[in-house]
């Protein structure tokens, strides 16, 4: 039996991660349903698309993720479904699918078209679980849907680089539990343009030179554990997701602060790379 | 196996909702276990009331509900466990049920008397899993307890209608993720009261003469996107729940707002529905 | 299958635990994953040891307790693997395991060495996750690591006693969600102090005389309910771990207070007992 994730910005505390587990539950007995997150902040498309994607791919080949983010249906906004990556996808298209289908080509895309007149001010529940009950039976998507390839765009989804090749104008896409700043810079990218090159990474006015493997490399394990004086220090890493991010060593946004809060780092906010010449 | 579902206080961080699961798996290791929240606010039974009412009957018939919301035993707080739309509830006699039992008849209620001497600061762990794992073993209710038909009420169930059958009072019984504001005012108690009339929602000085089916029928699509000025707008709905619901367009309490914060409306303040002479 | 628990700081949003789970899955399609708590403050080792040291032993004989807190390898903070209590837990080695092991004799520990030259910013997945996957395959520790008798230790593990043995000098080291103040002296602790003389606990400017058996002993059920007066009461009790516990009736952090909250009283802070001669 096919796994279901659920990612949502449905909160911990309301009854409607709840009601989708027990109408999945319901239909299908054998579900195995997973919480990628219930906490995006609602209607936060971009977080959603950051979290599913970092997400996904380490499920088995055939999990079914269901999305819940901003799916109210109407003409802007309709409900699709996706095979990519052989992953299935259910959401609306509303940007949530632009950051995955950025890097992989999707199989197939179809608009559904199973909810003929139902009006639902919860189509979650009343659409997206009998889309993913199907395909987890072996249903097609050409049964729920019709093909389509229009996957919607979200903003700042790449950096940009300037005419020169020497420069990266990057934003920040998330803020982890951490508050660590993640920015839409990935290795590769920042590879292809720096081609070896020293460079300093600004981001208000912090500057960095290096990018470290993980976090504790700032610390000189030489020098006496008392007079480190690392904690709270800034540090620039790229993540497990490969984006590069700027971090603080121990960060907790809670008491000694976090790279977000310490350097008043928020989501959209710019972070440019600056290649130097050799 | 039957599945159980938890619905707590105990917060996202402690140790007790692990314990609990740990505790039914040792007990039934093929038990199926579904969090519906752990985050109902610290004792806080409307809450309680409110999402378990919304989320039963989503699952399948045989379910166990554990709710373990101000369950300390006492001579004012006795346990009880209830058969009733063909599932299984455990909690405490507090008010919790009163907002199902309102509605839908238990087949089935008892007092839990297997704790003779037990003194435990924790009886969802030592008493409520027991019972659980008993009902779920195919156990009868008879067992675990003696027949009682006393449920115990909580304020403000249902609304009040004046003499002249042309206004309710209703007030809120729920604030959820997105801020809206949940009434006790359903929608068949409204149609049986209006019986087709013209209306007026107040909720503090905020009036409300439509209520739409859905969310963005606040949008009309046909004005560029740019001029639509509808984010932050309040709206009256019927929510998922058949429950009246003051909400704001794509409203989030964290940055734009919601209907309980940009409103200030809060649990037990009043919502009144005026019908007009036609 | 066994069952492999989480205990992580990871929060409820970004998609670190949903990761997790489907790596996991994807090498154990029929493992039970539960979540302890993925809510950990951010580093916070002594959270993280109290919370998996009241968790673990509810959880079936040979459970894999998986716990990524601060898990970055560094050549001060290694990782481990243990067998104890026949469970299984995979942790850093930077305190997490001291709780549980001042009390319980592992029977075997090794420190795992099966990362080469693996560099990851990631180790719950990268390593944890293989570790605990070969263990749930009956693999053994001998495989992933080599031997070793240390457990790294953090502080106020146990309370001081003063000479004459009429005083126990002890410390808070959890707040619950209920703003319960939970100290590190245990009921045998105390009982083996104080053989039966007459105490008193003192915490900041307040005092109690009196351990009740559970929260509600505070109420004299003979005076009429509105003429009370105890919600808000500093009280007392053993905790269902045993723990010396000082606690708020019903309280809540958010809204009336709790003894974190009202009596100011947060971890490391200092609480003492004093037994009085006969």
């Amino acid at each position: 039996m096919a796994i279901i994730t659920l990612t949502t910005d449905f909160g911990e505390k309301d009854h409607y991660a709840g009601t989708i587990k027990g109408e999945i539950y319901s239909e299908l007995p054998d579900a195995k349903i997973v919480d990628i997150s219930h906490s995006v902040s609602p209607f936060n498309i971009p977080e959603a698309a950051y979290i599913i994607f970092n997400a996904y791919s380490s499920f088995p080949k055939g999990t079914i993720h269901l999305i819940g983010i901003d799916s109210e249906l109407n003409r802007e906004n309709k409900h699709i479904a996706l095979k990519l990556d052989g992953h299935y996808f259910i959401c609306a298209n509303n940007g949530i699918m632009s950051m995955i289908c950025a890097e992989i080509v999707p199989e197939k895309i179809v608009e559904i078209n199973i909810h003929d007149k139902i009006q639902t001010s919860f189509p979650v529940l009343d659409v997206f679980v009998r889309v993913a009950c199907h395909i987890a039976r072996g249903g097609t998507l050409e049964v729920i849907g019709k093909a389509t390839d229009t996957i919607k765009p979200i903003r700042d989804l790449v950096p940009f680089v300037n005419e020169e090749k020497n420069q990266i104008i990057g934003s920040v896409i998330y803020i982890d539990n951490y508050g660590n700043v993640i920015t839409n810079i990935k290795r590769k990218f920042f590879k292809d343009i720096g081609k070896g090159r020293s460079f300093e990474v600004h981001a208000r006015n912090y500057k960095f030179t290096t990018i470290f493997n993980k976090y504790s490399d700032i610390i000189d394990f030489d020098i006496p554990r008392e007079k480190r004086n690392v904690e709270g220090k800034g540090i620039v890493v790229f993540n497990s997701g490969n984006y590069l991010e700027i971090a603080v060593y121990k960060g907790n946004p809670d008491n000694v602060g976090s790279a977000s809060t310490l350097m008043g780092l928020n989501p959209r906010d710019t972070v440019t790379v600056n290649f130097l010449d050799k």
